[in-house]
């Protein structure tokens, strides 16, 4: 792997300014800055998870993805690697990034807009439950791969570990909504909480959902329960 | 002009039924029922507004556009005519879909997606309000018209009538909230209204935002004051 070091996310720079300040002044902590983490909210462009054997099968025998650039949950990537999805009306969408590592499912993730575009019709399903949905056919360097289910519209949701459920009153299972702000913000409703102590609280919404309410970096987000 | 019957939307229908049922019943109507309008949520796809000068450039002298298929406005259509537009990477957005009847000005309105797709970085503004946005070229079959101005967002937005705005308790300049049901539902912010006697009550939204919650013509919709 090589080395590559991301700036920290401006929600993650904020919030230790915030509890400084407010601890320097004196200040009460307003409920934000008493959170135990920063909330971050993402956008995850159209991307595709893919097993050992799929990414052999794209890029040759013996490949292994190469990090380019760090996400913010520890140990995933996105990938230099990058393949074609090939859809059903022949229709393609190219440089398709693959986020690693490797994983025991091969799973496409695109926007309604990328599947409308594409002539799939993709359902809605928390990512990793792939069963019944559609499939296609994805082209690498080296080969192709065709996947007979796993093209879906991920549901919006949120990563907590133990402490940020327990702040936002969230159980396992359970939703919470997300307060988008800035003049053409939105609450998006039914974000279903993945909790586990090695999980960073961040949010991660679809390109449809982020374009819908332009959110930027400084756009402020708030998670409602 | 030709001759095009639209079938009611299913908002329409369902209000009807809704207010004959409850009436048979002899029972008090629900607050949805009792509006004196049913709410129609309609999805804008990327389109333009142009003027006679431009559509004479762009499709030849003395031409006048076609309707396609009319709105649920009184009197707009979508035009048969559709237009290339090039944006400033020279990337091309092709069959754009020309609104009608013509306008004293042009404006092409763009989602995010399109916008990031074509790399143009454009505003949200109020449909009209195009001062100081960028331009673009659009193609025709007989010639190219140059917009000096006029690629925005469109910001979301409710057509009232004077008895819609009474009903909902919204004035000329004031907003609206707008919430969307199902299962990526949300509540969108900010919608502007304006208020006409001639306009039927009508949401528009754009693709991003009909794409973010999933927009079917089943959805459940609701405006909230």
């Amino acid at each position: 792997m090589v080395a590559i070091t991301n700036n920290p996310h401006r929600a993650v720079v904020e919030h230790r300014v915030r509890q400084a300040v407010y601890q320097r002044l004196g200040k009460p902590l307003p409920r934000a800055a008493m959170a135990p983490n920063p909330l971050v909210v993402n956008i995850s462009a159209r991307h595709c998870h893919l097993t050992q054997e799929a990414v052999e099968a794209l890029f040759g025998k013996g490949h292994t993805l190469t990090p380019f650039k760090w996400l913010y949950q520890d140990g995933q990537f996105a990938a230099k690697e990058t393949v074609t999805l090939i859809g059903p009306r022949s229709r393609v969408i190219s440089n398709l990034r693959i986020l690693g590592p490797t994983r025991s499912i091969n799973q496409v993730e695109l926007a309604y807009t990328d599947a409308i575009a594409l002539g799939f019709d993709i359902p809605l399903r928390l990512s990793g439950d792939i069963q019944g949905t559609a499939g296609g056919m994805l082209m690498g360097p080296e080969g192709f791969f065709e996947m007979r289910e796993g093209v879906i519209r991920a549901m919006r949701h949120v990563h907590m570990n133990p402490a940020d459920a327990e702040f936002y009153g969230v159980k396992a299972g359970g939703h919470v909504q997300l307060r988008i702000g800035g003049p053409c913000g939105c609450v998006l409703d039914r974000l279903p909480a993945r909790i586990d102590p090695a999980f960073k609280l961040e949010v991660h919404i679809d390109t449809d959902e982020g374009n819908a309410c332009n959110l930027q970096p400084d756009t402020p987000c708030e998670l409602l329960t």
